[in-house]
């Protein structure tokens, strides 16, 4: 793992989800920039103290040599440090799972997508949201052609953690969100509009060609955007709208999905993830539940607890790790294919390519951009 | 009564709305332009014969001239009959409840305004979703400052009848909606997100100064949108969304307004009217209700029945219409505003100002369009 | 209509349910025992003052008596005077709508339904609940075999406006209510508990062969039970629970039936009564909504504005009251069983019954008691 | 580990909420009782095949003579060897996590309590539903007085697993669970009738004093009960209801509570799991959510994830493990109640006396029995 030392918020997320199906072992950690805080770090995670590493150059290096070394690297730091730290990995021959967004630039974004076309490992993203079962059970629906051509793809994800400034005694995650040298040009755009973006890509199987974007910092002082209103013409046809916000008062982490077509609709919630409303025209909408019957039978088997018996984000992030493990098995085998459904390298270029143009949009006054 | 004949659907909604509280008597009525359909319909209602008319202008004379004549005409023709009808009750010194939208073109809603303010009679305008309780409740805490400045306004409206096209044999409501000549230029656009811009103005308390709008007609061959995207910026330098659809399979009427400030956000929704949810920011979420506890003076005393019995669309309705008596006394005693916050000609102006730019904006390619 | 002065309640909701379809003319009244109190409300309703009597006997005798006299009487009283009024116009041969419940005592319920075998006048009796389209859906569903064997009937009805004592400056309703001799021995049970039985039992078919009931007062002082908990059992071999409660807080008139078979369950619920939740054993739950697809025709039919245009408490007394005129033609007409899926006074006793039953299981410590 | 070799459910569910938060290691376990099937087990789950035991009793003695054997062992099996498994590994000193119910019969618990008190290990009972956040805070709420005096507490688990006869081909689960000689005379009361009274007990801090239950068979051939319903009195006074029943359809594990005191009330379902709905009497109900505002300090401490990312069954789950492991630490300081809030041999003592009364309540045909 590179990041994800004390007080930061994600690297325990990947831990947690690592652990959960007994997949993987974390061995080794360039936990922080700064050794001390590295070191602590490892001490408090238990690894062993010669894995543990201040420079994720060494790290890279190093682990590639041991016959021991790790088979994969999770990439947990501010969004700047992505670019680099893959780079290393992919050099070395490591696989990667990386954090969105991908990347601080779009440019940094093509040229990674360079070294993870001449590796060998492979690389996956952590568009976290994609590993919900019903999330995975909407996008089957939607490629088995049961809301028949896709018209309307409605997406939200409001918070409203970032209401007020954040003052320099602000959570560590708070400060560096908010601040472009690290995070990038985007706020709200890059931390939460990419998770609506490729959600809304994930399940409808659409590529969405223009946008226009309404880009704005209400909180006084803010150097990045904590709101974004946008408007989406989808290279189908189909017409759209996204809302990211961090200002929304009684909002926690509301992302929301909504795909009309048509013969029908279907709604998901990750506040309550578990659920999936599916609602043909001219017949009575319908719940699916994680677990519970009408599901496809690759969802059906999803999950690790019964219908009805909550899973949450932990639980969808942990299949992202298990799928992850499993494409590394299937690489090995030399399957073609081996990411499966798991988001990767041209999500992440998707994803910038969509944070560049929406910029690009809301600098202009809001007008019509392509992607 | 003008309209509201045989097979129409909103003039027995009036109708009702009229008689929930026992303020109005059903009197007299053109209620079709064709006489014998419109007698027809006069006799099933128990008019007297002698004033059921086939000819508005007809009523309006000698209505007028009768010592016992109407003191209130409802008009609840097809959209491009508003106008003259209206014009024809309010040069008659009639008072005029009439639907919305309030006219087929912006120009004839300006004629119209000027005819209001050139007559003694007062011009009512059923933007019924403002007379839910919970709506004046939202209203009455944004105008109190409990959101502090507004942020942002998210405003949607889909429904999914139109999601097929309507044959010959198609409602009658159906076919005069979808056609231009009768409706105007907008479908979606006019019929429901009117309703939706006037909700979100009216509880905001903000003006609407430009849009970005998407109209599209999703169903083949259907003369005017089906479905409305927009981002609007109010003048105060708030941001909103609209949404209307009607073509979004598995939503009936799903009218949701949230609007977010710098110290609170509220929730409301039409399919649970008699609810609304408040968050300031940094404490608990709260739950409103129609007739319980919290609620400022004026709105604890509206609704009929105890909290937790449902009130629904018609008692909006009938507020609107309760409220209209309680004008037209107040009109009589000579009483300034006497309208109080019932919507009125300059709304229905807003609405048509709203009309016109959205067209405007999305026959230009969807670009920034003043009202 | 008898009762339903100055501060009451339900004769309020009475005359709106009587308006709400143009089906009746409330043209006389004894509105009140005390003869000015009687006066005073006829004048503020508008009646004329030759038919607003001071005793209800005398108004029976006249009405009887004039051409124009009324066809139908509604009863509004507190409980003790339900029998004394229904019987005087039920021999006047006026048709009586009485709320519920039927009588004060079982006794009085038995004397009352004799006088209905005796009268050719009908009888309706407002359990109103069954007026909701939804609630007649699900009775619809069970009846056709679509659940299966029933196995389990849950009812509730919890309030909380009884939670904190009755002051001598209570509300009207509040002091008759909690008043043995006006409202009869049960308190909550005779109430709210005789609905949720009632519903119950409409809508399952069954009939309720013994209770244990454990009735309590818990705020000190009261004279009537403010909590009723009840397991029963059905002569069908099915069992369930009943709660009433007033004494709740945060339920305000939250009535809920959930009814489960051999191959399907459902629910219901007073506060979303739009909606009926079906679950067929093995599949998805499915939603129906009153006017959406998938309903009986006859529920089809039902509803006065279009679906997602919520209707509430009010429609729903309104369905019992156009229901009443059309039965009022049918027994005109010389039809057999005119009242159709009305309540009549075979649900009165039988509600009377089930008062009885359970305080005098209660009574005895909490044993099994048949009906 | 003791139990949860192939095929099994909640060996499983013990194992990912032993690792979710890093603080145990599975080494050894006797994962079946068939030793082939014990043995692919253990190697299944990596276990060092010295390690894996056929006999549990071998298992106890082995471990305990190891200088690096188990600090503390899973009792996984079905409910009839919980109680000699939990002997033999209390009596070699070895901490024990067992499941519930703890026992198969009452006469087990009690010698079972025993040897918990002669015991220096510890023993905690996975009464899980204990776990999440917001049943603590709605236990804090409660002794803090919150709630006033509590009159009504209603709580209910119903399923719909067992809706139809377990074939010989069933699932391994609900063989054992229907079979008496394995999972003990209650059905349904055994399985999730005693986490419902102990959730009811645990947040209402309330002692059932005593019940009258009506159990039954629906399913035919079935040996045990598949529906449970109950009237309770409490100590205090209070009065309640518990439904438990694995033959509703639509229901999967609906576990929901709710407590009313003299001056407010609560409400959670396991469904939900991270929101809590407060309903102070005579003001606005209010949302708690993991993570958000207003939560008692002990409880704003846990969780794994922001609000608004839900957590669900596996989170609370591994909150008693990490609960556990801390108090495994306060024991070997020393302290005195270590277990904290943890369930322990008190509540399954109060569970088995539970089940036994309701077993004779019900076959004695309902009558009210102490507890």
């Amino acid at each position: 793992m590179v990041g994800g030392g004390e007080g930061a918020f994600i690297g325990g997320v990947h831990r947690i989800a690592a652990r959960l199906d007994d997949r993987f072992d974390l061995v080794a950690g360039a936990l922080a920039s700064e050794p001390a805080r590295a070191h602590r770090s490892a001490a408090a995670l238990g690894l062993d103290p010669t894995r543990s590493y201040a420079d994720f150059e060494v790290m890279a290096r190093e682990e590639a040599a041991r016959p021991d070394g790790i088979e994969v690297v999770s990439i947990v730091t501010p969004n700047h440090m992505h670019a680099p730290v893959a780079t290393a990995f992919l050099r070395a021959g490591i696989h990667v799972i990386c954090d969105k967004p991908m990347t601080r630039t779009l440019e940094e974004a093509e040229a990674l997508a360079e070294e993870v076309r001449a590796s060998n490992a492979l690389f996956v993203l952590t568009h976290n949201y994609t590993g919900y079962a019903m999330v995975r059970q909407a996008r089957a629906m939607v490629g088995a052609g049961q809301l028949g051509r896709i018209r309307v793809v409605q997406v939200e994800y409001p918070q409203d953690w970032l209401t007020e400034p954040v003052g320099t005694d602000g959570a560590k995650q708070a400060v560096w969100r908010t601040d472009p040298t690290r995070a990038g040009a985007a706020g709200s755009l890059g931390d939460i509009g990419t998770h609506a973006m490729n959600l809304a890509s994930f399940v409808s199987g659409l590529e969405p060609r223009e946008i226009c974007a309404e880009l704005t910092s209400f909180v006084p002082g803010r150097a990045v955007d904590d709101d974004v209103q946008m408007l989406i013409r989808y290279a189908s046809g189909a017409k759209g709208m996204l809302w990211a916000s961090q200002v929304s008062p009684g909002n926690e982490n509301g992302l929301k999905l909504r795909i009309y077509g048509e013969s029908a609709g279907l709604e998901w919630l990750q506040t309550a993830p578990d659920s999936l409303r599916v609602s043909p025209f001219g017949e009575p909408p319908y719940l699916l539940s994680r677990g519970g019957p009408g599901l496809t039978p690759e969802v059906a088997e999803m999950g690790r607890v019964p219908a009805g018996h909550p899973e949450g984000f932990l639980e969808a992030f942990g299949n992202l790790y298990s799928a992850t493990a499993d494409a590394i098995l299937a690489h090995e085998r030399g399957e073609p294919r081996p990411l499966g459904l798991l988001p990767g390298v041209a999500d992440g270029l998707a994803g910038m390519r969509f944070i560049s143009a929406a910029l690009r949009s809301s600098q202009a006054g809001g007008v019509w951009t392509a992607l």
